[in-house]
This record gives C-alpha cells, structure tokens and sequence, in this order.
C-alpha cells in the first residue's frame, strides 16, 4: 500500500504536499518523498522514514515551484531502498517527469522482461519504472496519445500522478482498485488517496477520480477524458473499508467509519454470544466493535491500551517476557477483564500470531471466556493489487479450518463476518463493484499472471468469477 | 510531571530500565536517562529527546551494571537543557550517587539560597540538586540517618530513587502526592511511578510505596523505614486520576481506568442533556465518555480520529489552515456528526484555545449542538506539587465563569464534574487524602512559600484548609 | 574528477573497497559507494558526503560478497543528488550489474538524445548511464562483444570498473586520459585510479590498465582483450601530475613525487630570481618548492600552516575579517616572511582569488618581495576529460596575459612553467603521449563537440593539432 | 591539553570565540563548548565531538550575547563525559558564571577531598569544579579578593577564563606553565592560548597575560593584577615549543616555528650522520627536519605523505595488513626511500610503537639506513601540569636506554635533541623560566603531590630541583 497526493497551482504547493503525506502516513512508513515543478524547472527530496522525518523547513524550501507531487511507500513488493522510493523521476524525450504510483500492476514482470529484452535498462523494483518505460517508448505524438497508450497496456492496479515541470496528470486503473479523490482550495487542485488529506490541507472534497478516467492540469485548464471505456466492471478493493483506509476518510463514494461500524452491526446480528463487555483490538478494530456493542447493547470498554511512542527500533531484554512484542504496543486494563466474559473485536487474521497473543494477555489479565469477532471473511487469498499481504502459504486461513484457526489462537469461540455481510452497505445486486479476491480467490483481473503466480507457490487453482 | 523507574538486582537492569521509561513515556517526552551501577562502578546516558531516540542497543550495551535508575523528564521547572535532566549524578564524601526525582519541592528555592549563601554552588535549576546538598551536607553518619535529615527538610512533593554502585534507595513524600509502587520479577525489585512499566516489563504489582516510607535496598536485603510520622494526612494527586497517569495503571491502590468512567458515570447523572451521540477527545477522554454514554445509554461514538504520527516539530503553512494545530492530532468523522446534537468529553480545561478549536472543528462537521462534559472541576489554581500547570493567569476558569468560558468557547453548554462527584469512589469522608488545590485552592502543604508565588502574580490569597 | 576501486575476489570485499575509496577520498569529496556481488546477489550503498561518514561498521556488514566497486565523486558534471551517485546500478537483459566512472564522455548528450529519441528514458545528469543503455541496446550477444560495442561508441576519457554478481570488467579508453591500475593482494586482484589505495590495502602493483583494454575477471580466470586498436596515440591527463593525483601514487607508469619535484627544478632552471626563502602552497606545492629549492640552493621554509580540521560548512562572522577565506585553510608564520624576499610556489592558477588571497595574506605578514611561482603553464582552456576546470571565462589565464595576471593577483614577478619544460620527465618526442588541452588548447579526442561547445560559450575556436 | 578562548565586548562574541576554538583545534578534539553573556543573561552550548560538528549557525544564533568563552578538551583528566565539558557552569551566591580552563590542578584531589568531607558535592571528575568550589567558599566580599583566594590555593598550571553575564576574567598560574595571550580587535579584547587564535578573527597581538597576573575586563574598563608576586620562577611548558602549539602560534614570547627549526640545527651540529635526504614526520616534525636540512646540507624531501581525510572513526579489515594503523595517516613516497640513507626527523618518543611502525614501512619502501633524530631529549616523566602524557610505565625511555629504544624501534641510529641544545634559542642561564620536568623530573611546583603519585606508581623518587 502507498499513499499519494498532488498539488497543482499553489504558492506552498511543497508544504501542502506535506501535510498531504503527512495525513496519509498510515498508507505507508517505509519511505516519502516529494517532486515540485515551478514552470520552468522540477525539484525532487526523498528519503527512507517517515514524513516528519524527512521534511525539514529547510528542505521544504528547496522544494521550489506551484506543483507538486507526493508519496509514502508501504513496501508492497520491491526491496527496501532508496532506489525504490518515489516519486520516481526521469528524463526522456519529452523532458523530466515524476510519477507516484498507488498499486500494484500485475503483467509488470512480463513487461519489463520485453523492455529488457528490447534494450531497456532497470533502476529500480517498483512497477512505477514499467509505467515510464511505456510512456517513454509510445509511438504517439501528444502527451495525451502518449499516456493512453501507457496505460491501456497495464493489467492491474494504479492510482498514479504524474509531473512535469508545469503539468500535473492524474490517472486510475479502469476497475478502480484504489482510491483517487479530487479536491480544490481556493485556486488550486487537490488530488489525493484519501480525503483526511483534504481535511488537514483545508480542501474542499469534490469528487472520485473516475476508474477508466485521466485528469489533466494544465495552465488554468483541467481537462479530463478516459482511457478505456466506461463499461468496465468496477472492482474497489473491498480490503480499504476492511483495514487500510483512515475511519475519517470518505472512500468510494462512502464513509469509512459508518461501513466499519456496519460491519461490527452484522457480526453482532449473526451472533448469539452472551457477554459482559465488547472491547477493540486498537485502533482498527474500534469502529467494528462500537457497532457490535451498539447491536448487542453489551457495554463497550476501551479495555487494550494502546502506546503512543512506538519507536521503529524497539530493545528487547534476552531473557523473554510474556507476550512482549505485543505489549510494546498494547496492555490490558486488568480490572475490565477479571472474571468477564470479552467480545474481542479486530478487524481481519493474517498469519494468526498476533491474535494469539493478545487472547493470551487478556487471559492472563483474568477474562473468563474470550470471543474473538472479526470484522470481515477469513483472508485466504494473497493481493496482487496493491495490498501487502503475505503469500498464500503464511496466511492462517488459507490452509486451517475455523474451528482448527480458533484452537490455534486459543480462544473460546472465533466468528468471521461472512461475505454477504460485508455487503451490508449495498445489498442488492451490487458485489460487482468490489474486489474481495482477498476472501473469495475470485480475482477479476489479470487472472492469467495470477494463476500463474499461486500455481508457481501451491499448486492450486485460483476461482471462477 | 516526569516518570521514574528502578531496577535492583538484575542482569538486565539498564534493559529493563528502558522498558520501564518507555511504558512511562507519557510522563515526559522532554529528556530521558538512566543511571546504572554493577556494584563497583556507575555508568550514565541521558540526553534531550524521547526514550526510543535516546537508547540504542549501543548505548544499553555502554550501561553496565545490575541496578538501574531512569528518569523522563517533562519540563515542570528548569529550563530545557542539558544539565537539567536525569538522573542527576553527583560525588560527595560518601561516594558516587545518581538521583531521579517526581514531583516539586516547595521550598527548593530557600534552600538553595541558603546554601548558595554558605558557599555552595548549582549547576542546574532542578530541585533534585538541592536534595543532593542535603545529603551531602547532613551531619548524620550512616547513609540512612542522612537520607532521613535530608528529606524532612523538604517541603512539597516527591517520590525519589538513589542509586550508588551497589545500593538502591526509594522514597516518597509523607503526602504522597505522586505515585510510587514496588514490583518484583525474579530476584529482582523494581520500583516504578505506574504500574503499566510493570507490565512492560513482565514484573509482578507488591504494594505502593507508603507516604513518609523509605525502601532501602542492599545486597540481599530490603529494609524499610520511615523518615516522618505515620500520622501525615496523606495527599495523593487528583490529578493522577483525571488525566496524568495512564488509564491502564494502578494508582493510589486503584484501577485509574475504572475511576475515569465513574468520572463519566457522574457528569452524565448530574446532566439532563439530550443528545444523538457521546465522543470523546481522544485518547484522554475515552474513558470517561463511555461512561458517560453506559450512564446516559446515549450511543458512544469514535467521532474524531487521532493521528498516529505526530511528530516532534510540525511546519505549518504560511497561509493560514482553519483549526490547523488541532487537525494535525485530530480529524472529525464528518458524517457521525452531521445535524447531530453531540456530548463532547474531555478531561479538562486549561487555557480554553484548544477545546475551543474543537468544538469549532465539529461545528464545521455539520453538528447541530455540542455539549462540554468536562471530567474535573474547573482548573482554577496553578500546581506547585509537581503538575506541569499554566500559571494561574494563564487558567481559563480562574478569570471566567463557567459561563464565560462557554462562551469563550463557543459550545451550546459547558458542564463541570463537581468537586462532590470527583470522589465517587470513596464517598465517606475520605477527600483528605487527596490534593485537589488545583480545583479548590486549598493547598496542604508549604502554604507559606505557595501564598508568596500566588501573591506576587495576582495579588491573591489561596484557600483556607 | 572521481576514484575507482575494485576488488575481486576477497572475502572482505567492502572493507577493502571502503579504504581503496578512503586513500582516493581526495580524487571527491561529494559523494561516495559501494556496490558488491556474493555470486548470487549483488548489494548497494551509496550516499552524499565523505567516506567515513557514509561507511559505518554496520553498513559494511550488509554488504556481502566477495567482490565489490566503489566511487568517490567530485562533482564534474550533474547536478549534486543521491541520482547522480555512483555505483550507478541497474537491471537489464543479462541480469544486474554496477558501474563506476573516472572520466568524461565528450558525446554523451548527444547518445543521450539519440536515445531519448528511440524511448529511453534517463534518471540521472551523469554519463555512465548512457554507457549502460549502450550495454543494454548492443545486440551483439555475448558480454565481451557487447562490452565492446558499448565502448567503441564512446568519445572521451573513461577509466570504467563494472560489476555483476560474479564478474567485475575493468575498462579504459583508448587515449588513457585517467590512470587505472592493476594490482593484487593473496589471491585477490585490485583495480583503482591510484596505486596509493594499494598501499593502504596492502596490495601490491602489477601493472597500469592498457588503454584500449578490458580485462575479465571471472571465476578464477582474468581475461584481457582490446576493445581498440593499439595504435591509438596516448592522451594521458598531464594534470594528474601538475595537482590532481597524490604525490605518493605512481601514475602513468611514473612517481607523481619525483615529477613535482622536476617542475620545480625546471621552474628554477628558468628563473633567476633572487631571494630569502622558497615557500609552497600546501600541499600541492610542496614537492615542486622541494625541487625549485633544491635547483637554486635558495632555502626551503614551510611559511604558510594548513588547518588540519577544515569543515565541510564553516560559519563565517558577518563583519568582515581579512583574507578570510583563505586563512580557514592557512596562516602565515609571520617571523619568516618579515622583511624578506620570498618566492611562492603553487601548482597551478585557475580563477586568481585564491593566489591574490594568499599573496596579500603573505605580503601583511611582512614580506618585501613575493615572487610567484606557478608549477605548469597558464591554464587557457577548459578540460571536458574529466577535470573540473571553470568555463573558459572564468580561467583568468584565458582573458589577461602573464602581466595582466600578475597586476591582478599584485605580486612583485609571476612566472609560469613552460610546456617545453613540463616534459622535463621525457624530453624526446614524447609529448604526444600526454593531453595538454587546458593548457595549449590542442583538444585531442572528440573535437567537433568540443569545439562545438567552446564556440558556444566564447565563440572561439580550438587548436589545431 | 586544551585550548580557550574569550571574547569581551563584540556582537559576534559566539561567532568570534568558534573560530577562536577553530584555530586550536588541535589542542582538542574530544569535545567543545561556548557560553555567552549579554550583560543580562547566560547562555551555554557544549557538546563531545569537534567544533565543527559542534557549533551550527542556528546553535551559534542561540549563543546571543556580547561576551565569550570558550573551551576544547583533550582529555588529560577526567572521563569522556558530557558532564566534564567545559565551560563549566554553576551558579552561586554571586550568580551565574562560567569557567573554561587549560592546565592541571596538582592539589586538585586533596582539595576535593576536603570540600566533600565539609558538605559539598561534584559533578564532574575535572579540576575546574574544585576552583569554583573555592569561589563560591571564599569568605573575601568582591569578586576580586575572592579570585586571589581562590588562585592562592592552587598549586599547579591553570590558564582559567571566567565569564559572568557582563564580566570577563582572565588568569594564569604564577609559573606561567600554559600560554595565554591578549589581543584586540577593534573595540573588543580577545584572551586565548595560541596567537593562532587571533590571525582567524583578524585580531592583533598585543601581550601575554602575565604568570600571576589576573586581567578583569567590565564595563569599559581592563583592570589587571596579581594574585601572587612577581618573584615567582616561570615555568613554560617547554613541551609546548617541542609539539604542542601550531609551528604559526607566537608563545611565551617566542615563535614556535623559528624554535622548532632551531631544534633541527640543533640536532645536526650535534650529529655526525652521513645520509642522502632528511624526511620528516609530517606534520609535528617539518621545522625540525628543515632545520637540519638546512645546517647539514642533506636534501630534504617530503617522503611521507598524510592522509588529510582522517576520520574519527576508521574501520579496519580483519585480516590483518601491515602497519595499517600507521598508514591510514601517512604513506611513504616510495621511490624517494629506494636504496637511500634517510634522516627521519621526528619530535619525540613516547611509547615508542608508532615510531617502530613509520620505521619499518620506511625500510619495507626501499630505504638502506634509517637513522631517526628526535628534536627533543628522551622523555622520560609524565606531566602533572596539563600535557596528556601516559604514565611512567609506559614511557620508553623511562625503562630503557637509547640504545635499547633503538633496538625496540629497529632503526640504524636514534639520536636525541640533549637538554642543554633544548635551550638553544636562550643560552644564558635562563633555563629556569622553563619546565622540563618530563625529561629531567625536576617538577618545579607541588612537588609533594607529585613524589606521592610517582611513588605510588613506580617507588621512584622524583628529581632535586
């Protein structure tokens, strides 16, 4: 996962640009960086970290120029290094360009392979160098011609902006994967992944990017027309209400908080289990867990205290503690524990070892029983759109059952919220416009390089649409 | 306000010690160190900054020893510098000896001048140093007789850890104004300002240490003594409870979660007002507004989200961002409030600049009606036992009325926990064993020296007893 | 200009690829890397700054392998950004590889464009990356032919270490404007522009790197072939002697040292100037104030003291002090510059501030007489082989005759070096073998381009040969 | 060792007293600092590393103020500890005032010892604690009789500079053992201890502070006095002439590099060597080796060559490489040495193992006959009076003969400067103003606390005056 935003035609665009970064830190820690324009030249700063880190006042001011674009890496695929971070930068025929990418685009490989083969040389992992490659080398005349081209070659996944030392281009992937909202501020454009960008930048929300649709910013001009057709099917990547996306944010057209707590509504509706308290794994599993509570009418209790100071580099003692890793991060309440019965709500299992962890610490703060409820299907697919999950073989649910998943974290009972209610904000007829490949093995697109990629790691099938 | 912890006996003692500063973060963020002795030798490490940044496993390695004394420092007195952090190492006739201290002497600067007077020089403006010339200066002959001389001639608050190569010395004022408790782990004694950097740390809660009591730990031993009578009306900060200390901590022999929701508990039993949802200021108010919402079964919501990321020093646009400083720690879920009438909780008031961001913020969101619950008395009267408080001109509430302040802050009504209700938890008599001078004005302790600072800033008299 | 080093073959790689680019650290100060391969794997790092800085034990850890190249840049040309750093790393058809450039391409803009033309996109200033999509666009199959294709492409000077995760390919144009030299330690063998990182090493010199060679290093074999014709006549840079390379390497299969020296014996050998004390600049003119003292028995005295402790940024008072700049690097002894005749000795005079700096500084110290002795002749011309020399409009020697220069700088006499004498080494109808452009114009390799870029600047034209 | 510096009376004091600390750099490198006074409050910034590092334009911005001190530390005595940076500041009965010090308090221990036993307490281990104890315990009422009190209590070297907020006081010990010089620039007065420190800020040389003299700079008025009489013997460090001060420093009257090349006639009368070039060890041992070039018409030559890039830090491979310790500063110009008789001049022995490493890399160069000259007698005491010298034990020439150090060392002939030439540049009996106790151990002040540590090391007796 990453995180973008853009500025176009603003006399602090560099420092909104920060902010920007900054209110989408949880998108990704790994690296930021920021590329300005100002007409006539481009700038770029970027660095491994995290984005107060890496901007200083000083730094900011050399970013010079009206425009801007920005990221913050996750790092979804390609290793940890500073040829990795973005934006990506570089100069071809057309002059200099900078690009930041949110996605993930699956024929990558067999692009750059054919680039390769045809002479091209690679600086970098990340597919955002494939992206370039193909604009560089298009035949076409116009920019607009040229970026077309690019992008109808790509299978997958991409939220991009792109830079030039006086235009700012905005363009997403035809299903739509991940998020791209346009904003404004007084005279400039606001371009971002999620709208806590805006809400910190003090821009207004004017609409989605459209999937399929290329915004160009030019001059006073914004002009916006489509790279593939309209009749795509939409596939949202169903995971950003799930997990990733701020609960502040307003994402595909809906409010990430209300669908979360939805979520927790439908857990609490499926479930007949009888308790003394709903607490949240903090902070994702909150929203989640007011709803349940709300439905339920059992008590919410903030029981998990969360640590504020995390450090990237944490000291563990030699001799172990109980449960340490955990509680760097988390400590119960003892009190709201002893002797009660705990929903415990988080929003998904991934390899299942933090879950254990937790259900023991609460234990061992004295609950009597523990009902773990999570807020979305067991995860049982690898994402090759964007989301840096581990492979097939690492996730607990694709290989255990979940009476066999809940013997493992050793809790007392274990709910999962089924597909359908997931769809709760949507019931009818409506699951074509999310992607839940993550639940279902049913990946809507580029399903010939994924086969590919899961037959190489397990043998197996992927699912029919 | 600061957080100190001690470690005796254990091969990891400066590990340890990290921990338990790192679990206690929250009571400082200005500078932090660690003092440690192996019985022959004292080593030390401190510098400007928070727990993580400080100590690298590097730096651990350098800090030797199996006791350990480490101290965060939030700057209530002295400048911000170098020389005034923690532990405070000094030599004097009786050897090498480190110093932590929390809390706030009363009388430092009449001793200090004392000295001064008698020849004596300071390198710092902490109150820890003048307790060193105490020691230092006391005719006694054993180490405890001079740790009893030492102390009672100190006026105000103090819980302190010594530290000599081989000897551990925990001691607490006979108010007990701040909180200090004795954990164990192994062999090991730890000693800690809240139970949380127990937990961290994997050590097991004893027993508090007593007001007036001084632990002497020493080879295998340790011995316990009081330096004043059994008789001191004890005086355990308030504030600890509303705000301070963290909500999973055991302070004051109670869960300081449970007593912030019976905070909660109260405001919503001496309110009538009608409202669609309860939020929170977050993380402060959390507790105390689901309270609030079990109280008064108006739903509890998550409206405003926190960010993780706040760093140290932040840029802000030139051009100006309605409600930025506030936006960069927090940002409305628009939708939870629109035409919402809405409880806000927050744990107190200061200056009154930063609720009344809020409540412009979620006025912004679209709500209808916001309501204040405050969990404490209005803040009046500045601390002088510890608590990092504005001055008293500085205090919203010692020159407005409740409704001044209202409309200062620009609510639709502002509600204050009554004094009566702060005490909910122990209703019989038993207010005096707790300081609330900073709500009521009556000081216990060095009220000479607290009526002269009062008087010279506003001319005004404190409270009777 | 840059260093080079390579090693091949040793299991501590890095850290001799670190104190080959520590004893190089005066061929650039601006940035410096290192790229390793373990036979499977290839590691990178690189940053701005100087080579201690950059290279802690716990980066060379991470970088495994048994073979490894690093640079030290000097920024010739492109702009200062880590983009611009050197190993320049990319990916290609025949898998990873590195490379590290000494040297000047003349008609790299001009592949460049060629390039950009056909679809290529670039991201950084800097001409090795033209040497790589040489590599990579060369449809010849094997390394050998490729590498061979590449470098007939190239005009200009080139001294090229290449790296792959079990090869290292060392190169040299076929004028050998840049040293590169052979060397080997046990069973490892060593490339680098000077033989004085072999001496810090510990690796002993076998032979300089032909120009017009390649040699393989590969398994155990080394492999050397031409990539251009021997006949090709030799260019070496003869301002490697006059300051560039240090006086204890052996470059060009001669003593740097010893050459110096016979600057200064000629210098002597065609003055006839009376006085007191020979003093140098140091340290680039100590060795030819050694000879010139020696040839004319005039006493030799170390006048002027170098601060040891120069830092890279240094904080100048608002109010102005007197020669500065100068006096941060260097002081006069004041009692033996007082009231005597003195004869100053530098290596070369580019832009004259300097030397009109040094010359009032010596003149207030109390000399009667300085008379100017400049170690090569008057420096007319720009170098676009890898020196970097000023714009022609900036070298001083360009625009005023020797008198004109010598008012300037406003010492008593100012002689310079004659290029006769400049051969002093190799009297008989070897001038052929050195390029002696930025002092006779006479550009021997690229010309049209190099005229091309003169003319532009001044409108002049070149030297015939 | 350590430098020190003080400005009074100039807008840039802190800018002023940082290029002060530049300039004797080489007098410490293990740390620096500067306080500042505006006449109203004082400022102070310190840290370990070099002044470079240190001092930033936005830390110099916070040093406001019109007076300064400043200090670099080498660390003769005391830990590496932040705590014992100077300038030490306190506070005490006559406020606040900083102190920076050069020297070595003999009775520095015994009056500690005294304090502490009466009450006082240290926080540092230096010998400036104990000279601001005796401040702040004088009984005497004006700063000036409690500065005589004070220094009258002092046995030993102390170059001392006070700094109060509008007050600057300079003094020296009664021996004259360390440096310390006035001058001027413009209206400010400049106190430091090398005149080096006044050619960087452009002041001029106007005296030496007197041996007992206290110089008091307030208001518009210099005041001096003395704190002891005028009859006092001097005592110059004349190690200051032999290495320490920079060969362009004027000391005790005298210029060092006209002194130090004296030493090298010197040595050549007193030599009968026959050999074919005199080289130095660069830098300490250049005036020396010019010296005896020039009196024994041998040629010099500059075969060593120093690595101006040494970083504090330096990574050394693990398998082992000859003499690598040595050649990571100097590497020998190898064709200069091959087949030669080389004078190899150096200022003294110590412990004798880096002489033994530049010896062998010599002869490993080519060299037939190494015959080293040392341009000092064998040194043979440590210093108590502020040079860092190791103890006794480790002395060579404490345990062995000339001839036996020869040996050690594995040169042809090692020859010592003997004490009575030492004085060339003074013959007539005025051996006296100088302290050469580390070659005779005639220790001229506090020499009952010198027999006792001498004794308690080694059972020696020290020497008769």
């Amino acid at each position: 996962m990453c995180g973008i935003i853009g500025i176009y035609n603003h006399p602090e665009a560099a420092t909104l640009a920060y902010l920007g970064l900054y209110a989408q830190q949880h998108r990704g820690q790994e690296s930021a960086g920021i590329a300005t324009g100002n007409g006539d030249k481009m700038k770029i700063h970027l660095s491994m970290g995290q984005v107060p880190d890496i901007f200083s006042q000083g730094v900011l001011n050399t970013l010079k120029g009206i425009h801007a674009i920005g990221h913050v890496r996750y790092s979804t695929q390609g290793e940890s290094h500073i040829r990795n971070c973005q934006p990506f930068m570089v100069n071809f025929s057309s002059g200099s360009m900078a690009v930041v990418h949110n996605g993930n685009i699956v024929n990558a490989l067999s692009l750059r392979k054919k680039f390769e083969d045809s002479g091209a040389i690679f600086q970098s992992n990340i597919d955002t160098e494939v992206v370039m490659h193909l604009l560089a080398r298009s035949k076409q005349q116009t920019i607009r011609e040229r970026i077309t081209d690019a992008l109808s070659a790509l299978d997958g996944a991409f939220s991009l902006l792109f830079l030039t030392k006086d235009t700012m281009i905005a363009a997403r992937d035809s299903s739509g994967f991940r998020p791209l909202v346009l904003g404004k501020k007084n005279g400039a454009h606001i371009v971002a992944s999620e709208t806590s960008a805006f809400d910190l930048i003090g821009a207004e929300f004017v609409r989605e990017i459209e999937p399929g649709e290329v915004v160009f910013f030019s001059g006073d001009q914004i002009e916006s027309f489509r790279f593939a057709d309209n009749n795509h099917k939409k596939n949202h990547c169903i995971f950003e209400y799930v997990y990733f996306a701020r609960p502040d944010s307003h994402v595909f057209n809906r409010d990430v908080y209300e669908i979360r707590k939805g979520f927790g509504h439908q857990l609490a509706k499926e479930s007949a289990t009888r308790a003394d308290l709903v607490v949240p794994v903090p902070d994702s599993g909150v929203p989640a867990a007011i709803g349940y509570s709300h439905e339920s009418k059992i008590p919410f209790e903030m029981g998990l205290v969360r640590n504020h100071y995390v450090g990237r580099t944490f000291i563990e003692p030699e001799q172990n503690i109980r449960h340490f890793g955990v509680k760097v991060k988390l400590n119960p309440v003892r009190k709201t524990f002893e002797g009660k019965k705990v929903i415990l709500v988080d929003d998904s299992i991934v390899r299942g070892t933090t879950s254990k962890k937790i259900v023991k610490m609460i234990r061992d703060a004295g609950a009597k029983e523990i009902h773990l409820k999570i807020s979305s299907p067991p995860t049982k697919w690898p994402c090759f759109y964007g989301m840096d999950t581990p492979s097939r073989r690492e996730l607990i649910s694709a290989k255990k059952t979940v009476e066999e998943t809940r013997l493992h974290i050793e809790c007392d009972s274990l709910q999962y919220l089924s597909v359908e209610s997931l769809y709760w904000f949507d019931k009818i007829n409506n699951k074509e416009w999310f992607c839940d490949a993550c639940f279902t093995g049913k990946y809507p697109v580029g399903r010939a390089e994924v086969e590919k990629k899961i037959r190489f790691e397990t043998g197996e099938a992927i699912k029919p649409l």
